[in-house]
């Protein structure tokens, strides 16, 4: 499946809040065999929110959004994806329930603010919330799966897993390896990493991070990655980083090799 | 100015990669009066470069955007931009000098991975990279302002100085304030954050982080903010924190308070 990721909190989108959970929701799709394509962070605003999901559903299979979830009043993925979608947004009896009970328990009143969070749109199931109060959601529209996951990271993790039940495992296997050089500029490998690209007529990716200058003391993290269909992608990784180890060795650089999955 | 944030990268993408770039750039930003809408992540695809670009353009008035500068086969920026904008890619005099001659002093040829940095949009001015090699642009399209920056931290950050001295100080003065809560839950908060909010019409806003879980010792980071254009907010945003401490204090929790801008 492709996978688009939707991001919503005025905190993200002002740099108070660094995206990990982008990165993480990201990374447990890839490792289960799906991709990703396109990761949106809007502000807590409705229209945001809408046109954010319209560009992400016209561009992937599903999408997963995180962020404005709770009870407070900039809480507003739920009803935004409502309007946006032209779904009657509804009381779910059995997370109202729930929250009734939870609340109850503690001799609290049960108030719009929290009711609020057992509103979802028509059709759509709730997401368990391990580690916190409002669940999230899932529904299918117009042949899209849409995810709502909370903001605050243990909660959205914790609903990763069941996500992922939902999706089933992808039938990519994404495989990706680390080298780390030392000596070597990184316009100097380009055209070996060019070359090697299309020997392997891109199914394998080479991607150099520079971790300094290019003109002193050059190191590099270069990334071998693909996603294989078939079983030979990791011995074409293995080829194409000897390639790369050769031509490190020949022009006079250093090795240091870790994994990295 | 409002402004559109573009990182580009299958490293992004993928969650290898936690999107700092994007949270430095955006706070940068908003500290010198501007303001951020969105924030979009696409893969080192030119079709993806673009369909972005034009997503961000259509909703920005400035577009900055992080990644895919280098020498190598994946940094394919600059040419999805000028493909995107249909404006033609030249070679930069000045940029292909200086290049030639760093490269020059090392010994190196001047090969056409090196060549490629110097390639810029007709009409895209170079901005300096202090700690690296490919230089950032600066380019106006329909009304538009287009800035590029490399993914590497350190250089796109050399950059941000610059940036800001092309689009100057915005008239957005930008207040934040945290007050740290102890054993009040979100959703017992919420009505009067919404009260605040509409209180001072909106010109505040409240927003509570929950930093544990709702049912268990609730600890919650609330965010007092705001956009000032005149001189009013600074005293507002007191009054209102106010508001929080004394029903804060009702309820029996406890508080925790630092400065944050």
């Amino acid at each position: 499946m492709n996978i688009g990721i939707l991001s919503i909190g005025n905190e993200v989108v002002k740099g108070r809040t660094v995206n990990t959970n982008a990165s993480e929701i990201s990374k447990a799709m890839i490792e289960n065999g799906h991709q990703v394509k396109y990761i949106v962070t809007c502000m807590d605003i409705p229209e945001d929110i809408c046109d954010s999901l319209r560009f992400l559903m016209e561009r992937s299979d599903v999408i997963i959004t995180s962020g404005g979830l709770g009870p407070t009043v900039d809480d507003l993925t739920i009803r935004a994806i409502s309007e946006c979608l032209n779904v009657k947004l509804v009381i779910n009896g059995d997370v109202e329930q729930e929250l009734r009970k939870r609340y109850g328990e503690l001799g609290l009143d049960f108030t719009e603010e929290r009711k609020k969070m057992a509103f979802m749109p028509e059709g759509a199931e709730p997401i368990k919330n391990l580690y916190g109060t409002a669940p999230g959601i899932f529904m299918k529209h117009n042949e899209k799966l849409i995810f709502s996951t909370p903001g605050v990271p243990r909660e959205m993790r914790g609903m990763l897993a069941q996500i992922l039940k939902i999706l089933g495992k992808g039938n990519l296997n994404y495989i990706s390896r680390d080298m780390k050089v030392f000596g070597i500029m990184e316009s100097t490998i380009a055209p070996l990493e060019r070359e090697i690209m299309e020997k392997f007529q891109n199914k394998i990716s080479i991607k150099s991070h520079p971790e300094s200058m290019e003109f002193k003391d050059p190191v590099l993290t270069i990334e071998f990655y693909g996603y294989a269909t078939g079983s030979d992608l990791e011995r074409e990784i293995e080829d194409a980083m000897d390639m790369v180890r050769q031509h490190v060795i020949r022009l006079g650089g250093r090795l240091d090799e870790k994994q990295k999955s």
